[in-house]
Parts: C-alpha cells; structure tokens; sequence
C-alpha cells in the first residue's frame, strides 16, 4: 500500500498530476492525499512518470511529491476523524485478492 | 513516527488545528500533511484534542483528519520529489534520541 500527497503551486499542473495518481489506480482520500494498493511494477512506472511532472514548465522550485510506502502497520492502525473512507477496503487492495 | 492530514474546510480551523499539531511537536511536511515522532501519551491527548474540534461548530461534515501510525519501513522508504525536506532527522526523532 502507498501514500502519495503533493504541495503544487499550479492549479494546471496539480490537476494533471491527480489526474495521474488515479488514473494509476490510487484513491482520493483527501484533496492532496492518494492511497492505494499498487503493484511494485506500477509504483516505478508511476515515479518515472512523476519525476517527468517535475520537468515541467509549471513545476516550481517549491513544489512537492510525497511518495511514502506503507507497512500493514499502518493498515491496521490508521484512525479518521470525521467523513468515512469510502471504499476502503478497495484501498487496500482487498478487492483485488478476492477476485483473484 | 506519525503522519497527520486533514481536509478542513475552514481557515479558522484549519489555521487552529495546524497550531495544535505544531504545538505538539509535528512538523509541517506539505500545506496540510504533518509528521513527526510523538511519545505515545502525547499522541494519545492529541487525539483528544483533535476529537474535540469535530465539535467546533465551524467543523462540517466533509471534514476529516486522518492519524497515521508509521512502521520504521515507510520511514526507510520514504521519497521525495522537488523540495528537500528540512529537518528530517529532528522530524524522525533522531535528535531527540540524541539528546536522551
């Protein structure tokens, strides 16, 4: 399971870059946090085409791109204060082993 | 080490809570991501804290805070892209740990 989160100065740029996250199959769990479950070879396919983002012309120098990986640890310990998490359990990828 | 993000809807509050986490010895990673590594009784009446500003009238429903216990794994594993992140070794505790 992965964490991305971002600081994008760019409304342009910010866009893209969500628009990416889900199109890799990551979740919104909030305006600038994404989660899912990924396969090892889709994370790195996701860094290279995040670290082209960085290329960018709208990129700049303050901006930031979290990419923290996430042990069940976290899995089992994670707490929300307010609206549910929709689909978690499609998060965590738990879908994804039933229908294998 | 914890990991706190929120989607807040109000300045008011969210500029109140971003205090308290900063107050409690997180540090502002990315505009509303936080980090850092809290003794378990300092996480524990933050959490209380926290729960108490769901019931600010200024709270809505669509708000959320999410409290993420990290394994020494995502911490290992962490990356960045653009901005280096400062005071990282203070924010994984290791100054801390050198002090005691």
């Amino acid at each position: 399971m992965h964490l991305i989160s971002y600081d994008i100065h760019s409304d342009y740029l910010r866009t893209k870059i969500a628009k990416t996250l889900i199109q890799y199959g990551l979740h919104r769990i909030q305006y600038s946090v994404f989660m899912g479950t990924l396969r090892d070879s889709t994370v790195s396919r996701l860094r290279k085409v995040l670290h082209n983002y960085t290329q960018d012309r709208h990129w700049i120098a303050d901006d930031t791109v979290m990419i923290l990986p996430l042990h069940q640890y976290s899995e089992d310990h994670i707490s929300f204060l307010g609206k549910e998490i929709q689909k978690w359990s499609e998060i965590q990828g738990n879908l994804h082993t039933l229908v294998l």
